[in-house]
């Protein structure tokens, strides 16, 4: 139900993602009727689907407070959400209010075991591919134990996602001489150096435009710099897409260039269409919940859904266990937890 | 001597400035020999210019720290901030390393009265035109206190830049809903609000994607989240350049289109320009210091000079002075300090 179209983009999304992926079996929490309805359109996914009537749906200005007021226990979200804590869901998709998303899959899931905050982890287009950047804004500020933490889950991701063994783990900063980043990534950045993990391989500081250039396959920043990261590349892109579109209508002869270059434009399009990397995904809870973007049309929807698909195809909770036990196996906790008593003491001389 | 090329940009940067503000008078720091060799070429500057010989220049890559030790009262870099203190110079230009610039500038010319901390305030094009962002990264993090101090520099450099009589000025944020951004963005915004300034408007939260969309004059946030906004947005700017250039490279009527949208191309290419805006200004110090991009060409070191010369003619200095005045009559810093006390109370309890 949710989104800005709500169903008459989700169905049309999931019945793209099933031609693709023929396999997937659908649950659809949400008003039966409209449901029902718009489900004759797609007799394919009709029959690759359950259908559970909801008679709450939240709304995407509800605060997430009160989303889980009103629609603990009985909205769609969040009956998409305990389907991934029963079984009988592999993962959620949602295209709803993020906040309360969230929210909602944190009472349900919980977090992991030895992860104190779940990320919203996205992917970027790059120069060389795709990276993953988190946390993208689930929370504000981080500690260098939830820095190393979303290093982890990161780098698990991007082994489920791209199939690498060891992927290249890099920490946000920014590069004025004076103030080498804020301590606390310093201070991860240390502990990712010395923990020498076996599931990445800590490749050190990145700035805002390694971003782009796909300097690394994980970037790591707490949530109010990684939203503001993701929202000033995406403003920027849109920006030079109307500078390029108004240059080009200037005279016949540009008008005539864009025609003949009309395939290069067409490609352009696609490399920067955001629909095409729809998905951010919710690492750290007992369970996997993606989000789609609200404002995202069938093939976007379909991204996400394929994203999920490969996500728990690609064993991503797996990895993640493995990468944790893995870790705390190192004591790398008690190394933190004793710099922290160090530098507090090395404070109070 | 600053920069990646030292006087073979700056000396024709000052040129170029010089053709299109006549009455600029320079005075040169550096190794005499190098400078009066180079104005050989250049007549007109050699007639505007004293040079003044420095032993010492401080290095791209010396820590701050480093460069105060071993440059300060000799270095060019300090002689020519000196300069600004002393009044023999209105303003100091350079191109040199960053974080050693501002420790000098703040160790030479001290901060204004009230002013905890000087930014870095850059100039960002917009779909509307430009607007000014601060702090781009001259330190990590800031209070309340900070953010209103960052919005009456930069609303300040907004009237003596665009010529606005009150100039719109928002604050960054993050548009996740449980996580209505930090703690003291939101005492800041409120505080603003309450303040109703003669000198600007507060126009609210803003996010990454209204930087492009120029939706506000005056974009304030602490330096970490400026600097990788910055850096995110200029990274994109390169990629989708890099796109851009190879999908026309691919067929012969791509590469037709080209060539007769040419004209197109070297508009967006213009409006991309980062020569075009290159200055940082360095805002809360008893005097106007600019930092020039140091890998940038001579046509923007010229524009870094005539942004300096504009800061000078528009009087940037006097407007800062009348607004902190009128500010302080308020008596906002009481207020600061009383919710800082009720909410410690609050948090006590």
């Amino acid at each position: 139900m949710g989104g800005d179209h709500g169903p008459e983009v989700v169905l049309p999304g999931a019945e793209l993602a099933l031609e693709r992926r023929p396999d997937i079996r659908f649950a659809l929490y949400g008003d039966e009727e409209t449901i029902n309805r718009l489900l004759e359109n797609y007799p394919r996914l009709k029959a690759a689907s359950s259908v559970h009537h909801c008679t709450i749906s939240v709304k995407m200005d509800e605060k997430p407070s009160q989303a889980l007021r009103n629609g603990r226990y009985h909205s769609s979200m969040w009956r998409a959400i305990e389907a991934v804590k029963t079984g009988e869901a592999d993962v959620a998709v949602s295209a709803g209010n993020t906040g309360a998303l969230m929210a909602m899959s944190r009472f349900c899931l919980r977090t992991m075991a030895n992860i104190e905050r779940p990320a919203i982890a996205g992917i970027w287009p790059t120069l060389k591919g795709e990276s993953i950047v988190l946390d993208m804004g689930a929370t504000i500020g981080a500690d260098a134990q939830q820095l190393i933490d979303y290093a982890i889950l990161g780098g698990a991701m991007a082994r489920a996602l791209f199939g690498i063994k060891k992927p290249s783990v890099g920490l946000l900063n920014i590069g004025v001489e004076e103030v080498k980043g804020l301590e606390e990534v310093r201070t991860a950045a240390r502990l990712l150096r010395e923990a020498d993990l076996a599931s990445l391989t800590y490749a050190g500081f990145v700035e805002g435009d390694d971003l782009g250039k796909g300097t690394v396959d994980v970037v790591v920043t707490e949530g109010f710099s990684g939203n503001i990261a993701l929202k000033a590349a995406e403003g920027t892109a849109k920006q030079i897409g109307q500078y390029l579109r108004s240059a080009m209508r200037r005279t016949w002869r540009t008008r005539l260039g864009y025609i003949l270059a009309k395939s290069a434009f067409d490609m352009l399009r696609e490399k920067m269409d955001p629909s095409k990397v729809n998905g951010g995904v919710f690492l750290g809870l007992n369970g996997i919940v993606i989000k789609s973007h609200g404002g995202t049309d069938a093939e976007g929807f379909a991204s996400a859904v394929e994203l999920a698909y490969d996500m728990v195809r690609n064993e991503l909770l797996e990895k993640i266990s493995q990468d944790m036990v893995s870790y705390q196996r190192g004591g790398f906790q008690d190394r933190i937890d004793n710099e922290k008593a160090e530098s507090q003491k090395a404070g109070d001389q």
